[in-house]
């Protein structure tokens, strides 16, 4: 078995998904790993294995590597003796926020038939914007934290009691959200904010609640993880998440009764459905008085959430082998022909 | 102004969007046109002005042309004394159906920064499911005609009476579409529209009801359309709304009052919004009682729903002069950096 690691991107998680793939190549231990990466200018490269460390990235080293061009059936190294494809029997999508989990890199893997690991368009649409998050959610009977939406040009009337949790629509790893305690603070948080979008969402902030995170796919058949309580701080701030995005240890399983368990085990599979095949995802949930609230969709989550489960290695080969693929549509010309004929141009 | 037209693609509306490009040629008639074509197989190809004819394509002489390969700034010819880039303002995505309207052509085009008139993948994908544009439209205070979801591996129970109009959920063009009448019809109806999807929609066929087509973008200002009331027959099938495509005469506007008018224009304005900036749509309203229904939104209108401008031309340049693009991201490896500064590497 050999896979792909497709990382970096025009992304503001950029660095969160090199630190990502560092993690891989210690996770993966008996399959062989290709690495391509997608510099911010959106060229793609070969890495060697020797090179997997932050600072060739960070030093602009990597534009020694070999480029690649994306065609038909794969990536390609031009060379003087001709094209040569580079092999291998699926590519991992580790592209966090933009270019990975906003849709780009599935819609050009669709395209190019590359078979890939990771949320198709569709999935990466509903979960890379959280306002879709919640419509979906609610759409499959999941409930959800109450929020409002607020437009960059908008007045900025919240109705939403403080303290809230002030989020961008469309980005991971806590960038650009805030805790806004008191209405002074309001303001700042809300520019912050709309740096990074042009919509936000504005939840009540939950003290005291308990927050739990579910990963998982379906291969041949459904492969949950354990479900972990996150460290909590009131929450994880980009630096803190970022140390978290190079996580390859095992972590303990969350001390919950049976019935939160099942009812976080069963709200990760009405989530995941038919929409996420293909992908590993992980779903953090609330839980307040027994409900279980969807907070956010990580379809692409930091290190694969590897270290939550028991042979992370062995579940990747399995979805290889269980990849979505789109149907086939087969074009024949009858109506241009069938027109053709009716004109009396056949 | 040159402007280059992508057509075909992997879709099931493949040929449809050969004829909407077809029809391309004689509307514009000052703008220099570029016709790129996606073939079944995906591989793009440089189409001739004086090859613009449906034979060309359905008799496979296509692939006589030159091909073509996309890469950072747009469609390359390769060629024995180098690689020669086809020249445009910008592209307009006229793919309809698969590739073009679920997202992966924008995707592309933004990953490839590539200037185009189009949907971006984020309005794609919530028009292109009408399931999502159902949620959507209810979450920007817009009605929708009720309706129920049916899963391919589900029981077929349907709560609503009959008759009711049966719809694959991804699909434009009426393809796989039935009205049911009788029971006896159903699972016929049922079977053709999986064949497309494994997600339908069910909604209560509503007769003499007035449906109402309302054009239109957003360059520096908002340019509506006339508001047209479709021929109605039942409804269109295939076979005549292929027709349908290729027109490019003017349409007169249809006889409402004022108020209906406004109601339909401002729903518009409301659906449009910021997310689907850079592209023409056509939105299909319902009327009962004054009130205004979405049926759905053509993110991609056949034949750009020309005939429905009074000056089409005109307003694709403004449109091509406001086009949308994505924020800039600067990446200064800043967080990789004090990570190797706190572990003494740097």
């Amino acid at each position: 078995m050999k896979l792909a690691i497709l990382f970096g991107g025009s992304s503001f998680e950029h660095e969160i998904s090199i630190v990502s793939a560092i993690t891989m190549q210690k996770v993966f231990k008996k399959t062989e790993l290709v690495n391509i990466f997608v510099d911010s200018n959106r060229e793609f490269y070969l890495i060697d294995k020797k090179d997997m460390k932050s600072k060739y990235f960070s030093s602009a080293d990597y534009k020694k590597s070999k480029k690649l061009r994306l065609e038909h059936g794969g990536f390609i190294t031009p060379g003087m003796f001709g094209d040569k494809k580079i092999d291998f029997d699926a590519l991992i999508n580790l592209i966090h926020g933009r270019d990975g989990e906003d849709g780009k890199i599935a819609s050009m893997m669709e395209f190019y038939g590359v078979p890939y690991i990771s949320p198709r368009l569709e999935a990466c649409a509903l979960s890379y914007n959280k306002l879709f998050t919640k419509l979906f959610a609610q759409s499959i009977g999941i409930k959800t934290v109450p929020y409002e939406v607020l437009h960059k040009n908008q007045p900025r009337d919240i109705n939403t009691s403080l303290p809230v949790i002030v989020k961008p629509s469309r980005l991971g790893s806590s960038i650009g959200v805030s805790i806004v305690k008191d209405a002074s603070e309001l303001d700042y948080a809300l520019d912050v904010a709309f740096e990074f979008d042009d919509l936000i969402l504005i939840e009540p902030f939950m003290s005291g609640i308990k927050e739990y995170n579910q990963a998982g796919c379906f291969t041949d058949k459904w492969e949950l993880s354990i479900i972990e309580e996150p460290h909590k701080e009131e929450f994880l701030d980009f630096e803190k998440k970022y140390m978290d995005f190079s996580r390859d240890g095992k972590v303990g399983e969350a001390d919950i009764n049976l019935e939160i368990r099942e009812k976080i085990q069963e709200s990760f599979k009405k989530i995941y459905g038919n929409v996420f095949k293909g992908s590993i995802i992980r779903c953090d949930f609330f839980e307040s008085d027994g409900e279980i609230y969807l907070n956010e969709i990580n379809p692409i989550p930091g290190s694969m959430a590897n270290y939550l489960f028991e042979d992370f290695e062995d579940m990747i080969i399995r979805l290889t082998k269980n990849l979505y693929f789109e149907q086939n549509i087969k074009i024949d010309y009858q109506y241009i022909h069938s027109i053709q004929s009716a004109k009396g141009k056949a």
